[in-house]
């Protein structure tokens, strides 16, 4: 049997394990709702211990996101920025859970130029491997949309400095109940509703008024319930984007990689498009695993 | 036995009836956890009734809040600023509910002069009644810092203009769980990490970044975790009165009434100085009975 190394993918509510050949190819998948946030560590031990069950021979075994946060197996800290892939090979966090050893990817860490400091964990390993096998250039602005959308600016291959905005998590928060709640009827999609949205939060007001703003819209017959979504989706990506370009005024100037799940970089891309800007979306889910892979190799590099 | 008028402040989470004498004095009060949106319409109707039961010889009953709601007992709808007490008394939406004849105080309703709309449901009532007593001047920027905090400019003893900020809400739901519950630990209250998040918030990036700066700021050893809330609620507070001051540029040259509880009113005077301007809190225990109590004299009159 083909050596393999196990790679996975925890975060605070997905379990992503992946089984990867030394050549890169993955040849299996274990993938459950089983994140972080809702396990005891005597849980995560015995989901470990399934998937080692059944990949038993592997070489190696890594671990990235939310595992190796203070909230997850054990606190793997952080590497600070500017980092490329030997550095966080280097600084892997080697443990045990239960009876096997795991090195667990540490997160990133930088201070922006106005001293203000962000953090990633987990999405390290997905852009150094997506740099490896070539699928980003090793210069330049890319983006991870999300819950907690990354703006990342590399710098010969290494992650030179970022930001992170909440705007998912705000959607999700204040759509679930309370006042949006009843502003929202349906997916969010481009078209003219989304479109006033990036308009409105990348030129106006902030969050505080634009959002409430949205009811008002609708009570008063400016936007129809079905466009709530839409509208408010393109408020907090219109903020997001002013405050990237506030960082880095240039950022809507080339093509900037969106890597994520398919249906919100298309929204980001059409949003970066109102904006004079162009964007393409990068299927992110070989992102992780050639992370893995391309960390085993340096890490192997290293011994 | 002296006349009296009923008033009802019936909002979202809290029903509030007054027993209030023609001279405005206020002899009875019955409060009750039991706003509109816990209740189905027979239990409202049920609510009312009680409330005639202990005051049955009420002159009148008037309702303002959310009552006058879609999801309250009737859409009781908006009048247009600008408008004064005598407007909002000529567009009482009389109902019944029940066996009972109640006058539900309208809404208000503006378009800003950028064409956004702005509505509010509630205060119009508590302002009106300010103002007939002489609390507030009829002229100028008065705030009513809350959930949904409202900014309002009168001009002529009448609400001309408004915005609002859902600054209350955002703090609430986006701590009650996820990333930033775990970065808040004890009360928000005036000091560094209030004035650093009133500054960041007022001058700096969006909420997107600067509420998940917050987190950042905490596990890399920025901000303490017990500063957390204080942060967070200055960096919202800074946020809404960037909004204010973008709409009305010298909004903070003068002293601005704060129309609230005593604990959210004195942040925002806090806030309010250290961005260099000045603001008094106003107890608004008593504003709600004045406007009924100013509504029904208007009303009366028009009779």
């Amino acid at each position: 049997m083909d050596p393999y190394i196990i790679g996975i993918n925890w975060g605070s509510s997905n379990f992503r394990a992946f089984r990867i050949g030394l050549d890169g190819t993955v040849s299996g998948r274990i993938e459950q709702p089983r994140g972080i946030a809702g396990l005891e560590r005597a849980q995560m031990q015995a989901l470990l211990e399934e998937v080692v069950a059944q990949w038993p021979h592997a070489a190696r075994i890594y671990a990235s996101g939310m595992i190796g946060s203070n909230i997850g197996w054990r606190d793997a800290g952080y590497v600070e920025c500017p980092a490329a892939l030997d550095v966080l090979a280097a600084h892997l966090h080697r443990t045990q859970i239960g009876a096997h050893a795991v090195a667990i990817v540490p997160g990133l860490a930088c201070r922006r130029a106005d001293g203000a400091p962000d953090i990633m964990r987990g999405e390290e390993t997905e852009l150094l491997g997506l740099i490896a096998a070539g699928a980003l250039p090793a210069n330049g602005l890319v983006a991870l949309p999300g819950t907690h959308s990354k703006w990342v600016q590399l710098q010969d291959g290494a992650v030179a400095s970022f930001v992170t905005a909440m705007s998912g998590e705000i959607f999700d928060r204040l759509t679930a109940a309370g006042l949006l709640a009843s502003v929202v009827d349906g997916p969010a999609e481009d078209g003219p509703a989304f479109r006033a949205g990036v308009q409105a939060g990348h030129h106006g007001a902030g969050l505080g008024t634009l959002l409430f703003g949205a009811r008002a819209r609708v009570i008063r017959g400016d936007l129809a319930r079905r466009d709530g979504a839409s509208y408010l989706r393109g408020v907090l990506i219109g903020a997001e984007l002013a405050d990237v370009v506030r960082l880095w005024p240039a950022a809507l100037a080339h093509d900037i990689p969106l890597v994520g799940a398919a249906p919100v970089c298309s929204l980001y891309a059409h949003a970066v498009q109102a904006l004079g800007g162009q964007g393409h979306g990068i299927a992110s889910h070989a992102a992780s695993t050639r992370g893995f892979h391309a960390l085993h190799q340096a890490a192997e590099a290293l011994a």
